[in-house]
């Protein structure tokens, strides 16, 4: 009998006897490994905790405490949901698909061709069995078969034959078997059932076989699978909070927009309520960047196709790009996939002096992305849409001034908007592989330098990624965090190097020479309107501060008859005051009318009655508070006014 | 010798010898008569004053009073033109195309080759040998020649002899000949060159022969001719107001936008000044639709081209729309040609009620017109344009009162705008010609009168166009004065009774019935940004009321140095009150500065110096006024604030 020469991650070299087992490797160094270990690695395969090491190489166990564990887990739970499913007799004739680990869950896609469906009013009763199925704890065990045995074994199976059937004739063929359940399956399991302990499942989708639409549909039966029960608890809290923050949700719950096929896909329809928000958005940032000293201009969202080529947009991002139209006269006009083009134009369209710059131009430009229909999403991913797009035209050694004043802006307007939770991250090109950015060292160092400076001046907090420039030039982004804990980017301050030079943009400088060139600043601060309303929806839960809300103050009389004049003459005042007012003249509880105005979530909610209307008050009640205050009209309308001047901040 | 039997306009038959020339035949008639006519018609074909009648047919003598004499003496003056050139020894040599009167003038294609070219310099010594010839009296005869004879005849002239030989081989060639000088001419001339007294020759531009690039280019000098004098120097001078008025020519001077192939054709690039005035344009008017409880949505540029198939767009206007691009899947997106069907869908997307109506969607739409190039200009004739659209979707019975209250605001907007010259035109379906309308008599008879009702009731004067109406509903078009003179729909209210059929749009009735059908009102205001700024800049001449100003205030301090600080300040608080405010820190003359305020035409131009600072006031002078008034800057601060919030109204 040869011996195996195991070498371990700390390369440290032991030998054990041929047909030893993971677990007795484990065993072998310490009790506690042994229990915590949940399968092993080979030369990078996976070994079973119950399986031989069949050779000598590089061996590493995996723990609870690795990540990689946690997939482990999540694939033995999908086998442990098909073990289950065949043990209830009412699926009894199910077929199998496969049943991979995902992100935080697992699933197993199930046809039971015309007999009973899976439901999610079935998941306890699955969720039991596979219970069962943990206390049994079955050990779980690799074998390599044939070919023909596979056949054989899953020949019940179509879908697995289907599998077999597709796999190279020479490839080995593996199985994982767990007590009466057999899988087609390569490894990376956990050693028994009793592991896969804390589970749930989470709902049932369609799902065609091999994500193929002229395959037949099955049934994805989703589920979550984590070492503790307290994650998944958390986990089911956290999706149930995704679901209630999702901004298509909200979005259709507080009819701020909607999407149809009727209309075309990824092109959002903002309806009123959510062109409110996206209105004073636009008027914001457009008010903002004016007093910032930007320039506002309107640009053509179609252009020549040959301002693409020049600026290299055709050949390097063609199919992110609309195909483009024969205007006859051989002119093509193409959707525009970016603003910089536009921007450029407006700077070179008359001489500049050094007097003038920076210059900076602003838009709220519409362009347009061919994106792939299935990657659509609500407000978030979509073909057309409007960036708070910004450019400006700086003299090289003034970059870092330029640099300062955009995010001290930058800074307010997150502040306004109370956007608290984000990171900078500074981009330089990889200093070991100069080569492939823009030829210009001297411009790279010192302007990296410059943005390093700036940051450090200002005092932000800030991590630098070496290689993670630009081709044409470094970067500043900022990552927010969104409301489901994922990371955006929702600023960006990016130089440009190349452009200019694509464009051969000049300045005169004060040597009288018209031939300095500019360093081009691409800025955006709140991103698209399509996905910052998107962010906005899901940070606030689509309760509005009072500035951005759709409606601001809904008006109920006690009763119509007797307090609608005095009501209506709130409405007005208040109208005239520039808010957004509606008076409430459905006929119903006021208890009832009260409990919509929260649902719908507006800030004021005023209650008229008669002692308002013979003190000429109102009694407020503000969005997500029980108690109620009664003050003067005049009163109220200032101290609404104040909360919309200061952006609803408490401080 | 046979008699000619000639029949006038007002039915009497009179016999003359054949032979006889209009001028006899009107000096038959009356002295008067002879001495105002200007040429003759036989059954529709002109014979010249001094040629013989040839036959017997329908005659009519054209006098000065006639419009269409004006084209014959323009008509004559490029004969005159052509023959003062071949009388001037520096232009000996000189071919000559085709002499046609056009609108308001005429023009002669000249050919000098290698020889001197006609330049504006040269006009007065062409004018004085038109003079001259006119002095000279020449009678105006027509003679037929044979096509031999023609060619011979005009053999050193290529022009005519490609003319020549490009007739049919049995054409009738005419020419016309005054003293020295013959035309190759059809006739329609005045009877001497006496007549062509007033005229004024205006430029000279390059004109490809015939129109074709592949064709030599010519010499086109153009002129005006009128029967008086006064008429002469009013064309000059309406000219010479209409180049200094026109939208492009303010535009460039100040830089108000640009249009270049380099972007793409059609699609001009608002530069600041003009994006301010388009932005103060559109924050109006939404904020207005706003207040009259209109709801603002965005919907997308692009759609499914389905939508517009469905609307009909595609099968009646496809001429005009862009090709649609192929997205996969089997869609194609469109852009659109119109916003209706966007607003369709805001309206289709979930049910209505009765007591929801009149619901007003309305929007700052983009949409795009598949011109020709060579159709386009400026702003006023583009390919991507944003229309202030509105579409209202009411109860039959209710478009009185819709109809009126967008006609109120319609006033409203005007009165703010300045616009004082524009009629109403009523549009009614032909009432011999129903059967060619959207098929519903009652309709087409309850809504003309519902209009026509609303029209009186508000006390507007108006004219009613039959046979006007577009098939799908009666409207009314408000017919604006250009600055120019012209005429142009700047507002139009059109009912559809066919788009809601089309889409199968309902609302729940009264009876607690879903199958009632709403009336469509497509409405726009001041139509698209681009033509309505175009209309504007023309209007204004560039000199914008104070509201809509692109820079408002020019402050210039007498010397930087010692009154720079205070400037600086002054500048800050007018800022600071919404204001749009430049601080002039040129190092130039104190009449320079303010010279060239007034060339930008900034509605105020603040001057300050050591008085001002010690008692913090400005000196202010409007825009065209000669006069100053120095006030306290709290004062001036009121001053302009009221100017504004007035929309800069007088009264």
């Amino acid at each position: 009998m040869s011996e195996l020469k195991l070498t371990f991650p700390d390369g440290a070299v032991k030998n054990f006897a041929e047909g030893t087992k993971p677990l007795e490797v484990a065993e072998s160094i310490s009790k506690s490994l042994a229990k915590k270990s949940v399968s092993a690695k080979l030369n990078g395969d996976y070994v079973g905790m119950n399986d031989s090491i069949q050779a000598s190489g590089d061996f590493q166990l995996i723990t609870t405490g690795d990540d990689e564990a946690l997939s482990l887990l999540r694939h033995s739970a999908s086998h442990l949901l098909a073990q289950a499913l065949k043990r209830i007799p009412k699926f009894s004739g199910m077929h199998f698909g496969v049943g991979p680990f995902i992100d935080n869950g697992f699933y197993y896609d199930t046809d039971n061709g015309a007999g009973n469906q899976v439901s999610v009013e079935d998941f306890p009763e699955i969720e039991a069995m596979m219970h069962k199925i943990v206390k049994e704890d079955l050990p779980i065990v690799s074998r390599q078969i044939t070919r023909e045995e596979a056949l054989e074994m899953f020949a019940s199976d179509p879908y697995k034959v289907e599998l077999i059937t597709d796999l190279p004739v020479d490839e080995k063929i593996t199985i994982a078997i767990q007590g009466d359940h057999i899988e087609l399956d390569k490894g990376g399991l956990v050693p028994s059932t009793r592991w896969v302990k804390n589970f749930k499942l989470t709902s049932v989708a369609g799902a065609y076989w091999r994500g193929k639409s002229s395959n037949p549909m099955m049934q994805r039966i989703y589920g979550i699978a984590e070492w503790k029960q307290a994650d998944v608890e958390a986990e089911v809290q956290r999706r149930e909070e995704a679901k209630e923050r999702d901004h298509r949700t909200i979005g259709r719950d507080l009819d701020l927009f909607f999407t149809s096929q009727e209309v075309g896909s990824g092109l959002p329809v903002w309806l009123p309520n959510g062109a409110t928000i996206r209105r004073q958005v636009e008027r914001y940032i457009t008010d903002k960047e004016l007093a910032n000293g930007y320039q506002h201009v309107y640009t053509p969202v179609l252009s020549n196709l040959n301002l693409y080529k020049t600026s290299g947009h055709w050949d390097h991002y063609r199919e992110d790009m609309f195909p483009p139209m024969d205007m006859g006269d051989g002119e093509f006009l193409e959707l525009r996939p970016m603003n910089c083009p536009s921007h450029i134009m407006v700077f070179k369209h008359k001489p500049r002096s050094y007097r003038e710059l920076p210059i900076r131009i602003a838009e709220l430009g519409m362009m347009h992305r061919y994106e792939k229909s299935g990657a659509l999403t609500g407000l978030s991913r979509v073909r057309e849409m409007t960036l708070n797009d910004g450019h400006t035209f700086v003299e090289p050694e003034k970059l870092e001034e330029e640099f300062k004043s955009i995010l001290t802006m930058m800074m307010e307007v997150y502040r306004d908007f109370n956007i608290t939770d984000y990171r900078f991250r500074l981009s330089y090109r990889d200093p070991k592989n100069t080569e492939k950015y823009f030829d210009d060292d001297d411009m790279w160092e010192k302007s990296q330098a410059q943005l390093k400076r700036a940051m450090d001046d200002l005092e932000l907090n800030y991590y630098e990624a070496e290689g993670e420039a630009a081709f044409y030039g470094p970067k500043l982004d900022v990552q927010t965090k969104t409301a489901l804990g994922g990371e955006e980017t929702m600023s960006t301050i990016q130089l440009d190097f190349l452009l200019p030079e694509r464009f051969d943009l000049t300045y005169i400088g004060a040597d009288g020479q018209d031939n300095h060139r500019p360093v081009m600043l691409h800025r955006g601060i709140v991103g698209t309107m399509e996905r910052f309303t998107a962010y906005l929806i899901e940070m606030y839960k689509g309760a509005f501060p009072t500035w951005l809300s759709p409606l601001q103050v809904q008006i109920i009389p006690v009763n119509l008859g007797a307090h609608g004049d005095y009501a209506n003459l709130v409405k007005e005042q208040l109208q005239a005051a520039g808010l957004r007012v509606n008076l409430e003249k459905k006929d119903a509880k006021m208890g009832y009318l009260i409990r919509e105005a929260q649902t719908n979530k507006i800030p004021y909610t005023l209650v008229i009655g008669d002692s308002e209307v013979n003190d000429q008050t109102v009694t407020v009640r503000k969005y997500g508070e029980e108690i109620t205050q009664t003050i003067s009209l005049a009163g109220f309308q200032n101290e609404i006014l104040a909360d919309v001047a200061n952006y609803s901040r408490k401080n």
